[in-house]
Order: C-alpha cells, then sequence, then structure tokens
C-alpha cells in the first residue's frame, strides 16, 4: 500500500499551505518522501523516521508536529533485491530498476542502499505567503554535490498514467548514514551497494478536504506537464 | 472512501481481461459503476446489489462470480441533498451538482432519484480476445431511450488532474425502478426528484497485480484524452 496526502498538481499549482502532520503521514508508512509548508525543502522518511532538508544545507529530524501539502509513504516491505558492485550512474541503475521491476504500471517503492561516489541532490527554497505556482520558487533551488557519501536513496516510481498526480517515473529523496545531508536527488554515481524494491498493489490517495483554500481553488492543469518537468 | 479496480486508462487500452470479481468490488461500497470481462455493457451497483445491462437491451442482477477489469464503488453516505421540482436537462442539472459540491477538486458519489421525461443510454459492446483498444469496440455501441420512466442515475464526478485514472468530470450509470433497463448515461432530462451527493476524501487505486497482461504490457498512453472523449 501506498498512501499519499495531497498530489504533484496541486502542489505545483502553488496549493502549499500543510493539510497533514508528518506523524499523520508516519501512521501510514516507515519510507517515503514529501516536503513542508510552503514546499519547504525535502521530507526524507526511513526506517520510520522523518528527516529534512532546507534550501540552506540544514539538515535535521522532524518532531512530527511539522505540516506537510504533500507527502507519500508505505510500509516498506522488500519484493526484489539486488547488489550493486561496480560503479554505476543513476541512468544506469533506474534503468535496471525499471527492468527488474515486476511491472511498468504499478506504483514501485525503492530504496538504495550504500557508498555514492557522488550525490547530487537540490532542496526546494521555502515560499511564503501568498504562494505562487511552484516552478517559480524552483528557479532559485540550490543544488549540493557530496563526494565519497554512505547514505540511502528512497522514494517512488509511479506509472505514467499518474503522472500529475505524483512525478512519472522515479522521484528520489537522499538522506546520508550520518544524517547531516539530504535532499531531492538529481543524479549521482554509485560505488557499491543494494537495491530494494517494493510492489505497491493499491494507492491510497488522501484529500485536503478541510483545506478551504485546496476546496475552493479552480486549479489550471493545462501546463502541469512542463510544470513538473521544470521544477523537477 | 471510493474504492476502483483497475484504470480507466488500462481499459481504454485495451486490457480488458476482468480481474477481480463482482463479490470483491462489493466489499468495498454499495453503490458504483462498471464493466464486466471484454467490457461487456454497464454494471451498475446500488444498495449493495449489482446489476449488468448489455448491448443487447438486456438487462439482469448479476450474481457477483463475474469478472471485472474496472469498477468503482464507495459505501455512499449523504453530504449533500436538494430536491428537483421543474423539468431539467442533464446538462442544467450536472452544472447545479457541480456547483453545490464541496469541491471540484475532490471526488464526488452522486445520486439522482426519481422520474426522468427521458433518458438516453448506450451499452459498450462486449469484445472477444484478441482485445483491441475501447475505441474499436464503442463505434459500434448501441444507444438506447426510454420516455417517462422512474429510476436512479448512479456514478461519481472525478477531478480533472484524475482524467485518464478515471473519466474527468461526470461518469454515471442509470438502473430503472423496476429493475428491467440501464446503461451508461448519455444525456436524460428529469422529471422531478432528488439529487445527493457524498464526498470523497480518499481515493482507493487497486491495480490487477496478478494479471501478467497487465504487468507486461507496454501502454501508449499518449491518445488517452481524444480516445476517452471519443469513447464516452
Amino acid at each position: 500500500m501506498l498512501y499519499q496526502h495531497g498530489t504533484l498538481g496541486t502542489l505545483m499549482a502553488g496549493l502549499l499551505e500543510g493539510t497533514a502532520t508528518i506523524d499523520e503521514i508516519l501512521e501510514h508508512g516507515d519510507l517515503g518522501i514529501g516536503t513542508l509548508t510552503g514546499s519547504d525543502g525535502e521530507v526524507i522518511i526511513l526506517d520510520g523516521k522523518a528527516y529534512h532538508a532546507n534550501e540552506h544545507g540544514e539538515f535535521k529530524v522532524l518532531s512530527g508536529k511539522e505540516y506537510t501539502p504533500f507527502a507519500t509513504v508505505t510500509p516498506f516491505q522488500v519484493d526484489t533485491h539486488f547488489d550493486v558492485r561496480n560503479i554505476t550512474d543513476d541512468e544506469a541503475l533506474l534503468d535496471k530498476i525499471q527492468h527488474d521491476a515486476l511491472s511498468n504500471n504499478i506504483f514501485i517503492a525503492v530504496k538504495i542502499t550504500g557508498k555514492f561516489e557522488t550525490m547530487h541532490v537540490r532542496m526546494m527554497p521555502k515560499q511564503e505567503k501568498p504562494y505562487t505556482k511552484l516552478i517559480e520558487s524552483a528557479k532559485r533551488q540550490p543544488e549540493y554535490v557530496r563526494e565519497q557519501v554512505h547514505g540511502t536513496v528512497v522514494g517512488f516510481y509511479s506509472p505514467q498514467l499518474f503522472h500529475g498526480i505524483a512525478a512519472g517515473g522515479f522521484h528520489l529523496h537522499f538522506v546520508d548514514e550520518d544524517r547531516t545531508f539530504g535532499g531531492h536527488v538529481l543524479d549521482f554515481e554509485m560505488n557499491s551497494g543494494s537495491v530494494e524494491l517494493s510492489n505497491i498493489e493499491t494507492l491510497e490517495q488522501h484529500f485536503p478536504v478541510n483545506n478551504q483554500a485546496f476546496l475552493d481553488t479552480d486549479i489550471d492543469y493545462s501546463t502541469i506537464d512542463e510544470d513538473i518537468k521544470e521544477a523537477e
């Protein structure tokens, strides 16, 4: 089961107010990704703990009381796994994951643990009210690179039909072993480690039905494909 | 909660093999819509009973053992309701429903009960293997009109972001009071009756993970918008 609160589409449209607490998200799984109110940075959920990397390169454990407008989480259980023994870049590794996965037509949870030659991430800059479309803040997102870093990549593969609700294809976040660094994965080079995949049978899509802005906003989804491409 | 087995997208692509029984669908709700293996006709679920209207105008109660590739169901509970006192066509009524509904950004279950001056439906013709894209069989779908008929329209409003997973906007089926006639609603003129709406907080999207054709097929969704428009 994959639990998602909010959608990428409403986030892209600038509905950035947090509508569920991180504790509420953690009730539905122990591995996942998300962001905070204002689309503030990157949330990484691993082994039932939620971490946060902000645009300034600061990293912390979340208390659980923070609010999120968009988060995706699963009770991770391994269905497929393989080892990575040679240096490989993200493109080759994600190709292999897609090839080894049960199907390209279901959601797949991804956990990649090991040593990375390089890890290239970004953190979405926090918006203050009044919120605008996410591509506006995405334009000024800082990028960070770490070399020779141990850690874990977590996230999801989403089938193309669900592009807009989630990001079609892979959407991955990183957290290092020391829990001092993380972010939204742009690319990486992996040295060695392991890949674990979890097949998702059911998507539980939750809507923020108590948020007046969400209920009332007339959302234009006509440019969502290009917007996501630009922001991701 | 709205439970959906399969997606409109995979149905449009010609993945028409039934992958859940009607009894399994009925475990998740008492009001809904769907089709049977081969995209055979129209399933109408009302008050926990499942009915079937085929292309020949035949109508029957389902046993529950039949298989469906695509069905959507909810445990219906009324959140909003209003009476219809004057003759009104489907366009005006659906406009009013959309206006009165809690939001255009969530799924809404719809139940319209009363007397209809006219009810214009179609039934999707059953395909035999090898299955082709749904627009092929949709081209030869028969249409039926009944006048002065009592009955109930059931179905869902889906937010535009979910077009492709479901039909964006309204997707409605009809069953008459005598349980002898029904189908996929094309248009109608209502005389008098009542409208009941149920706000959906969570979509539980279930994938047919045990169906090899679904797992293996490389689906091209590039024409899905036009395909749905043509088939609906």
